[in-house]
C-alpha cells in the first residue's frame, strides 16, 4: 500500500468504530485506531456512555488497550488515527504515550457543532479564565513525596 | 470538621495513596482522592509503571473508581484533593468529568524537579510550537459520523 492508501485505510477502521459505537449507543461518534509497523494494534470508540466512565473516549480507550496489548506504557513507535481531533485530555495521553503522529480528519469546531464542545478547556488550560476549580493549598507534607521519590535507589522515570 | 480542617483531612489521604505508590513501586509520587458530600468516594495512586498504562495518573484512576462507584460520568457534586497539580490530561479529564474543585498542593515545576515534565504539553495545546504530531486529513465519509449521530432520535449528549 502507498502512504497514502495506508491512511485512509487506518481511518477506515477508526470510522468503522465510530459508527459500531454510534449503533451501540456506547458513546459519542468518535473512533480511533493505534497502529504499529502497519499492524493495527488497537481499535476503539468512545464509551463514556455505557462504562459510565469521563475518560473513556476513543483515543483514551485505544491507548490503553494497545498499552496492555504491547506490554508497555511507551508507544512510541505507534501512530494513532482519530477520526476526530483530540480534546486536551487525549492529546495529554497521546503526549504521555510517546506517540508520534496522530492523524485526524474532523476538527474540533465539529465536534462544538455536534454539542461536543471543549473549547473553554483550551481556555482553563492556558489560564485565560480564571477557573475557580483549582485551588493550591500548603500542607505539612508538601516536599515529602518528592523527596522520598529523589531518595529511592530503584527510581524509574517514565 | 472545619472547612480547612477537612482539606487538610483529605489532602492526607492523597498523600497516603501516594506514599502507597511509591513504596509499591507503582509509579510516580503521586495520590489523589474524589469526595462527595464529606464521603471519600475513590482514592487512587499513579500506577504507570505496574499497570503499563500511561494515562493510569493519580487523578484518572481515582475518576475512573468514583465514576464506577456512583454509576456515573457525572461527578459534578465532587471534589478532588491531588497530591499535585494537574497535568493537562487530568485537567482535561476532570472538566469532562465535571468535578467542581480540585485541591492541591505540589506544583507542575516541583513535578519538573522531579522528572516529571510536561510543560512542552501546554505549548502544544496551545499551538505555541508547530508540532509534527497531529496532522489533519480529509476523508470520503468526513461528515457522515456526526450527520448519523444527530439524526439519532436518542442521541444522549454528556
Amino acid at each position: 500500500m502507498s502512504k497514502n492508501n495506508s491512511i485512509v485505510h487506518y481511518m477506515d477502521i477508526a470510522y468503522n468504530e465510530a459508527i459500531k459505537g454510534i449503533n451501540a449507543n456506547n458513546g459519542g461518534p468518535f473512533g480511533a485506531v493505534v497502529v504499529r509497523d502497519d499492524i493495527p494494534i488497537a481499535s476503539a470508540h468512545n464509551e463514556v456512555l455505557t462504562s459510565k466512565d469521563p475518560t473513556a473516549h476513543a483515543e483514551i480507550n485505544a491507548i490503553r488497550k494497545a498499552s496492555q496489548i504491547l506490554n508497555s506504557y511507551d508507544l512510541s513507535e505507534c501512530t494513532l488515527y482519530t477520526t476526530c481531533e483530540p480534546c486536551p485530555m487525549c492529546l495529554g495521553a497521546i503526549l504521555w504515550a510517546r506517540i508520534e503522529k496522530v492523524y485526524y480528519v474532523s476538527t474540533k469546531e465539529d465536534a462544538r457543532d455536534a454539542g461536543f464542545d471543549d473549547s473553554h478547556f483550551y481556555d482553563i488550560l492556558q489560564g485565560k479564565v480564571r477557573s475557580t476549580k483549582l485551588t493550591q493549598i500548603e500542607h505539612q507534607d508538601s516536599k515529602k513525596l518528592f523527596e522520598l521519590w529523589k531518595k529511592k535507589s530503584d527510581i524509574q522515570i517514565y
